[in-house]
């Protein structure tokens, strides 16, 4: 397969579900595919707070993207972190380390998700990280149970109190599946390993600007949600703002203006989300216009206003009220990808897309979860196993699943949790480090000091 | 419990084989005991090599400590890097984050294991990563991995030789695994993913200053050793010294005296180990003998001369030509364990550490191994089953030997990789990002410019 074969190439960008999908639905047909993404791997982002707790690892929800479209001959994927769109010359450039490439397109499908957004407090994401890559999650996976094991040491009771403090920001599925899953770690798992910390005393708080937890999921079960996580352990503490975070606590700002700081060492943002930038970068050369949280106003195709070779998918579009979510890019990538193929048969006249709710569902804890499909709510262990069947066959690659299953047979059934380990890197990482100062570890403060004399040495 | 329980206190540094094998033979008994290691996870090391080619998880083979020994009611864990042993005072400091902790002992097992020796040349370490570690095992998959990806779009042929050039230093079970499965991985695994290159025209070398690979197994299964490892695309290059290495190559010096250069980014060491630093700092203030691998000349009974009450097992000894191999520091562990328990109970004439030598094993590829148990040597097939049973035997901990044996399943039947992901702090790590220049990767280089702006601002 080469760039002059002569077929309609068609450029991906993102291998997250509407990218992925979108070339699954063009694989093996008659047209060429480049399939561009930053990491090399198709990330089930549901399952994400699942790594950082210890239950699953990386490989489960993150099978290779080469691998799962390995069989789709016309289908090539190419690690690379896209730099610029140039809508008028029709070419993506991309760079891999220092390797540039610029590939050609004659369709474009921008796939590239959202990252965390911090409302503009960009130096928030130094002190809580979000939730969005596996780099996350496993930087997260190092600071929860490295708090546990720093304070188990620790001499100092203020201290020892602010390693036993996590804060978890935004009440939407991602932060209650996280809360719940710590205050479960600290209540049942941990309980028998330390010795002097009790776990158990740890507090895990769940802080939200909104008056509900789960607020698109309706009142009802809104409150259950709530009532569930309140038994769990965790504290629910809504129409709270937060207005500042460093090294050691949080502040809020309460729904009666009054303002407290919370100390707590490890903090999850997984409040709000950012559309990529490069939703920005078409508005830029384009008539497309975007909104706060950077999002595009696509038009009824998913094209961008002016330039119907480019398709805008997932995360990145504003289109009626549509909910970011899974769904939304998995339908929206395979209608964009029907859509060129439509196009290049010679039909017309293609049907506006229409986004098909299939429902909502979040876990709060071991047999615990909130469900709501069009008009039918439940709760309760029914919930909880329909959340794990539905998220199980909604994953890509067959292995993956099967570990994922095993894993979660071991901490289920088993209470346990397979995928502790964290390495010197993601434990002491550069957040960590810069959180208590160079000076804690020295020997990874400058990584490898041999190496960085060699360093100079060379340069000099 | 408590640090003046009245008890005879043991404290175990180290949490590998010969550390925790210890601690489950004091579990429960009459001792108070404390576990120090520098890491939260116990290493089952042999199968490293599968964590760094794709196989096995992190968490597959490296268990929780503490939830090892969680219900040993006497033994503590603690996380803590050993900065000083006080053989006077009898005090053991630590250190975690910025955390210092001082541990009186009564008894003291010092299993702290070896790493990787570069004979004196360590900043070959910066280019060459070791295999003693998750860290070095969760680099290298970044590297091996990330090295195909960026030969698919590389435009510069020398460049992308040499990434797809990869050199193993150091033809014991380590390297030789090492090499089979990468070439494994070319050959089979990676063949229907790439389009711009044919991942079969990797070159894996194996390289050793000794005449044969696996020296320790005799001359047949040597033999049939390196005869595998050709058949399954191995360059087995032997009587090779490794003179030098940098970003892009590795220099040898061959037995006629001839010397060159193989261009290779990736570039595995697993040559030479040396015992832990803590015996050299034991050597300082004993008068224990150290060799020049920094192993000690310890007593019969695993003792340091003239200090009855410090034992040593394991990687760090030197003792009758004993192999550094688990059994050793498993058998070790033990002895220590019972040593000390008896001397409670009033028992005299321990009879001297006797390791027995339970056979030595490696395997080469798929369906491929060599196996010498006594006087009885096997290969092939049946042999590489006995590998696989002996391995998920001696693995401690039952939710990852069942994880393992998943994955071995998904690996050598479904002829897959389900363990493949890396973060970018794995795939462009320092030692990565010191290859290739610092501007190679501009964002990454400086980690999270906004943050280091806010480090500077703070300082200001």
């Amino acid at each position: 397969m080469s760039a002059n074969s002569g077929k309609h190439h068609v450029v991906i960008i993102g291998s997250g579900f509407g990218g992925l999908f979108a070339a699954k639905e063009l694989g093996n047909e008659d047209v060429d595919v480049t399939l561009i993404s930053r990491t090399s791997h198709h990330l089930f982002q549901p399952l994400l707070y699942q790594v950082a707790t210890g239950i699953l690892s990386e490989g489960d929800i993150a099978p290779t993207t080469r691998d799962i479209l390995g069989r789709q001959r016309n289908v090539r994927v190419i690690l690379g972190d896209v730099q610029h769109i140039d809508v008028e010359a029709r070419t993506v450039s991309s760079t891999s380390l220092n390797q540039h490439t610029v590939t050609p397109y004659d369709s474009l499908i921008v796939a590239a998700g959202a990252g965390q957004s911090y409302f503009g407090n960009n130096h928030f994401a130094r002190f809580a990280p979000g939730m969005k890559s596996i780099d996350d999650a496993l930087e997260l996976r190092g600071r929860i149970f490295g708090s546990f094991e720093l304070a188990e040491t620790s001499t100092d009771p203020e201290q020892r109190r602010r390693l036993l403090t996590f804060v978890v920001v935004g009440a939407g599925p991602t932060g209650v599946e996280m809360a719940g899953q710590i205050a479960e770690l600290a209540q049942r798992t941990l309980a028998h390993e330390f010795r002097h910390i009790d776990p158990g005393e740890a507090r895990v708080i769940l802080l939200d600007g909104a008056p509900k937890v789960l607020p698109t999921f309706g009142d009802r079960l809104s409150d259950k949600a709530r009532r569930s996580l309140e038994k769990q352990g965790v504290e629910v503490q809504l129409e709270a703002m937060v207005t500042d975070v460093d090294q050691y606590g949080i502040q809020v700002k309460d729904g009666d203006g009054g303002r407290r700081t919370i100390e707590t060492m490890t903090k999850v943002w997984a409040a709000g989300v950012a559309g990529s930038p490069l939703g920005a970068m078409l508005a830029e050369q384009t008539d497309v216009e975007v909104d706060r949280a950077g999002r595009l106003h696509v038009e009824d195709d998913l094209t961008v206003p002016g330039h119907p070779e480019i398709f805008v998918v997932g995360d990145m579009i504003n289109l009626k009220g549509y909910p970011g979510v899974a769904q939304l890019a998995i339908q929206g990538g395979r209608y964009a990808a029907k859509s060129i193929l439509g196009r290049l048969e010679g039909t017309t006249d293609q049907a506006p897309f229409r986004y098909r709710d299939k429902g909502s569902m979040a876990t709060i804890s071991k047999y615990s979860a909130v469900a709501s499909i069009g008009r039918i709510n439940f709760t309760g262990f029914l919930a909880w196993l329909a959340w794990l069947a539905v998220h199980l066959m909604a994953m890509v690659g067959f292995k993956n699943r099967i570990s994922t299953l095993l894993n979660w047979i071991i901490t289920f059934v088993g209470d346990n949790r397979n995928e502790r380990v964290s390495t010197f890197q993601q434990v002491f990482a550069r957040t960590a480090m810069q959180d208590l100062g160079p000076s804690a570890y020295p020997n990874l403060a400058d990584p490898g000091s041999d190496g960085e004399d060699e360093l100079e040495r060379n340069a000099s």
